[in-house]
């Protein structure tokens, strides 16, 4: 089989982003490293389904590096940076992604990930393992990055329909704990500030949703100086909200003050018309959630079908005889107006992986079809890594 | 049975730190108002063993006037307010508390609450629940306040020995995320601040666990302009510490830049010779856990047989040629050196204990002779009348 | 002469504050032994008019090892610890002072330093000033604290009036900098705590003013979990108010949403009946400026003649249908609730006193009868001391 | 005279970039609409020297809409945005600047400007006033922007050689309050996160002098959750950052723990051989300051002739067997990493600018030729409007 990628020319150049992403995930450097000798994965076939950024090429490499031979295909269309698909290309890794793939094209790539009939299937969303389960190839286990993947498993399990073990590595402390609160609470404001360029201190900001992701984009916009509001529906995270020290109000009560507006709720249709009425000429709308379903976008195109381009990722809408804003179409801020997490956080979500990927690899034939939690010692171990190339000192239970 | 009291004429300055409470426990007030009419406890006997504040008073009272009949002893030798023990035995209850008491005073008042025969125990720390095993009496059901109540059950419970169903109220959501992590934050503050009356901006603080007693302490401190350090040996709550921007490091390599300790681990000796012989001249030993192990107390008493009182609470040890002192004898600093957990935070444990015990009066007889978390709905309930207290509006699910 | 104090049987119990206190003003100390061998002021009398607190004594103490002959009396008629009175007594110096004077008496301390003839006068407030001008002696000079003395001051030079050379301690940045903001920020919340008892946690606190005391009091409310409104006369304050992420309101609009407010603008008449009209029930009514002529005491004692005292230091009044509870007599909060400023920052403020105190003794006779700011040396020389004291290390220029 | 500049045809994106900028900065456009109708600057013409950015645009194209006739160069060599020039040459301004000119062309720029003979000169650094001093024309005054630009007029000033009357704009409160401290803060926290796309948290930032721009960036650094230690010469500064919660050190002392270094200091030097030699491996340097002398750029240079781009604006130098990675070549990393102020804050200081400039056409004929303050009732006028564009609300004094 051969890649089938945008252009090979850009390997070089992702090569220099690998490099750089590596050198801040030193924690996947250092599992590769005290396993390398013994090739653990050379009789192992991946099949992977991620995101193709500088951090998963980070993790594909070290699999790599472990004797694994690897084939990879993108867990979105448009999330692919076709330097990193050249350089995993230019390393004899299997791609098949491209930035810009039609529906049908992604789920192509999907399958001639399948059919290179991969013993462990990694996958971020759980397009990867839907597929699986629909081929009649036999698989050992796989892994799931996303929330939303593991519900999905876990429907499939419940049914008795799942085909073989898989650990949710969303599961481990050292995944939700910081992925989705520290590494989304800053590359959220990375990309309000590169999208929009605008002042955050003094901003009235609203964050539908006080759950991880809600808990860190609010830290972080009150550390620029944003007067920040909570809408929740749960009472024990609103007043958890509160005591935190944020005005905690209904949605359709804040909506005339709002500047920004951040959704962080993982739900659909939290952003409606009654909101959208009410905002004051200017507000801006973005989404920090994985889907872009939290702002009611079809609404704001019911009342202008044309929205102008001012600024590269913001549309201006008029509505109701203002200007609403719509941050990069409502998709998820931080990968389409940023760089998505930084390298530092992504690495304790990886090492996740490649240990759950190396355990998979060591037990599962004794593994029932069921999702696994990830194994306590490796959420520790990765911890301890962490702390490591942190270079901080803990004491000694 | 005749109350055991240290001083009735104190009845009405205890009815007036009640009423100030009660204000600020509007929860509670809520719960009583909703069920008063109905006395839904009118055919039951209570038996309680709580510290004996004014928060207490509140939640004794409102149980009161929903019609139950009370007895109540104290979880503590030395945190009875004896005002308020003068008010509540004024308002008809048996009360057998006084500051001061002997071990074995102690364990008699234990005793009377027993004899007085209640059908549902309510403890802070598992004594009145240690004794009511040992004696011949059936009880209804208990409720327990403490984590460290709730693992003496838990024992009970693993051995086939627990004689009635107790529920967890401890383990409640708008118990412990508050509780313990707010409350604590604040109240050990305050006991530092009147303990010392010393300034905090600057100070180098360093704060042993960051579990949410850590958690509330360290932020807290911070606000107040000190330099946090932390120090953990779970490698995840490390870490954690590490990503809300402090310093993390061992308690030996920290132990010579400290100007204040505070312990928050519940375990025991935290602080030892190793780290009292590096301190500088001056530094400041506090702990904010439940019980007095935490700092190394008998290590400075070695040194210094005769510590001078050079405040209230704050005791000078001349120890390795320097200074250090501790505060408020190593007992945890909040209720000996201030006033313990404000009444708006007890109203939210306080309203999980009430309708536990209204829950235990309905349903004990389909219960079993387990531990039991609080019922969500309660918790919700909770949360929901804490809401509206507050004044905060949240949005419909 | 001998002093008048209350119960010179106190001094053993002042001696103990005063060590506690004097172990954390270093500064001072360092300042006293650099000149100690000399006896610098050994032909000077000196006369004082400061709150008779355990840092006051502090500096008097340290001005008495340098040689110096002292009187003194208290700044306020209420401030005066007697324990420090007696102890300073205890220790040959002439005091005139303790708590509770009426009017008349706090008059005759005056005189009573004044018949001491002291060469150099210290006050907090001019009222030690303002009577020297009308007696017959002659004086070196004075320095003054605050800056309501230093504008009373002022206006007597700009009449040509003034006798003597006058050093404005309170215009050094180590003084107005630290006392002001940090100084003020602290005690204020601890003044609070002291008082209620209550949770700041998600509190709404109104702060009126964004001065230096109202810039040091939002950022500790804010530290403490509060939700800080500010209201502002000065557009640029407010709008620094609005850049560090408070909101920023006029007081009637937020009257009703407070639950505590706290006055910090040193003027007059604030918070009045329109604002105490809407306030919710159970609002709490704080002031942390020098007099207490911010809250608008007059109307509520029209509303309701008989407040009950609910709490030490907090009365409730009944007024417009609801309860508002005034702390501390809506006098100074952190003086009347708490300790007033912590001895750290006292240091930094009576190190400027002290060092005046020596510039005036060797300059006198070369300064004219002006208003003079702290020699800019002095200044340096102080920050200096507080960095060593502090173990902190800065980098040369 | 006509413009020149790179290439007209983008004048359409440049005016795409006015637009969102100008909607942001409600403050220039309030002026500009309460003084069109009289065209008051119709008989003046202006000359600038600015960095041609968006924000410039609005004032240029404001200044122009009250009748003036215009010519600008630009500040730098480097900053022109082609767009923004290609948009005001669009509109009839005559624009002398292009990204990346030579020396040679800058200068032949600033003559341009002068060539042109405008009435009053707006500078940004002192090249422009400098050049006019050279020339024969008169001039009926000007405004200059920057500290160093002020410094050097009033080195002018004192040797009597000033030729017409400057307004020192920096010296608005409105403008250095804001514009150097929460300005640089923000934007130099974006610079850092566009360059190097890394992770803040838990990160150790060292930032280099404690005045507005280092106050600024410290509170932002903490605000992303880094772990910030301040360096000072000041010992007043230094005792502030104390007391702030910082931790203050000499820089040598630190260097080996820093992440990342962050000059804000103005002075020459700051870190050097002896700091650049104890860094730990991947120490990242950044600088907020208005030069690129903050940091020792030739030093590094003489260890590693060749430095690798790993990314855009991110070298990295092999120095004593480590690497360090030099953001944006050491120069001010705000404008070169990212956009500069966001145009809320560039409001604030063109709002004085345009103000300065009718002040100054108004009343050149009584000025003397003196560096002159902004009026405050200008400075008050600006933070009015200010109060007004946020929609915040102050109450009468």
């Amino acid at each position: 089989m051969s890649s089938k990628i945008a252009d090979i020319g850009l390997a070089k150049q992702g090569q220099m982003s690998y490099t750089w992403a590596r050198t801040h995930m030193t924690i996947l450097e250092k599992i590769k490293m005290s396993n390398e000798s013994k090739k653990p994965l050379s009789d192992y076939k991946l099949g992977f389904c991620l995101h193709i950024t500088k951090e998963t090429s980070v993790l594909i490499i070290a699999a790599k590096m472990l004797g694994a031979d690897i084939a990879i295909c993108s867990a979105n269309p448009l999330s692919t940076q076709n330097d990193i698909a050249a350089f995993l290309s230019s390393e004899g890794i299997k791609v098949f992604a491209w930035r810009g793939q039609s529906e049908r094209q992604y789920r192509e790539c999907i399958e001639s990930v399948l059919q290179f009939q991969p013993d462990i299937l990694t996958d971020d969303g759980g397009d990867l393992h839907t597929a699986a389960h629909k081929s009649k190839t036999r698989f050992y286990g796989g892994t799931e990055e996303t929330t939303t993947g593991v519900k999905r498993l876990e429907i499939l399990q419940s049914r008795k329909r799942l085909k073989y073990p898989v650990i949710a590595v969303n599961n481990a402390y050292t995944k939700h704990l910081f992925d989705n609160r520290y590494g989304t609470g800053q590359s959220t404001i990375d990309g309000i500030l590169r999208t929009t360029g605008l002042f955050l201190s003094g901003k009235q900001v609203i964050v539908c949703g006080y759950g991880w992701v809600g808990k860190g984009v609010s830290v972080r916009a009150r550390g620029m100086g944003a007067i920040v509001t909570i809408t929740e529906v749960d009472p024990i995270k609103a007043l958890e909200a509160h005591m935190d020290g944020f005005n905690v109000q209904q949605l359709s009560d804040v909506s005339y003050i709002g500047d920004i507006f951040i959704t962080c709720t993982g739900h659909c249709r939290i952003i409606r018309k009654e909101h959208l009425k009410k905002m004051k000429d200017g507000a801006m709308l973005a989404n920090a959630g994985h889907f872009d379903v939290e702002i009611d976008v079809g609404y704001l195109y019911s009342q202008d079908k044309f929205p102008i381009l001012v600024r590269p990722n913001v549309e201006c809408f008029k509505c109701h005889d203002k200007k609403l804003y719509l941050l990069s179409k409502g998709r998820v801020i931080n990968l389409v107006g940023a760089e998505g997490h930084p390298p530092e956080v992504m690495a304790l979500s990886f090492a996740n992986q490649l240990l759950s990927i190396l355990f998979l690899s060591k037990n599962y034939r004794s593994l029932t079809n069921k999702v696994y939690n990830v194994p306590h010692e490796i959420d520790l171990k990765v911890a301890r890594y962490a702390i490591e190339a942190e270079n901080l000192r803990i004491d000694d239970s």
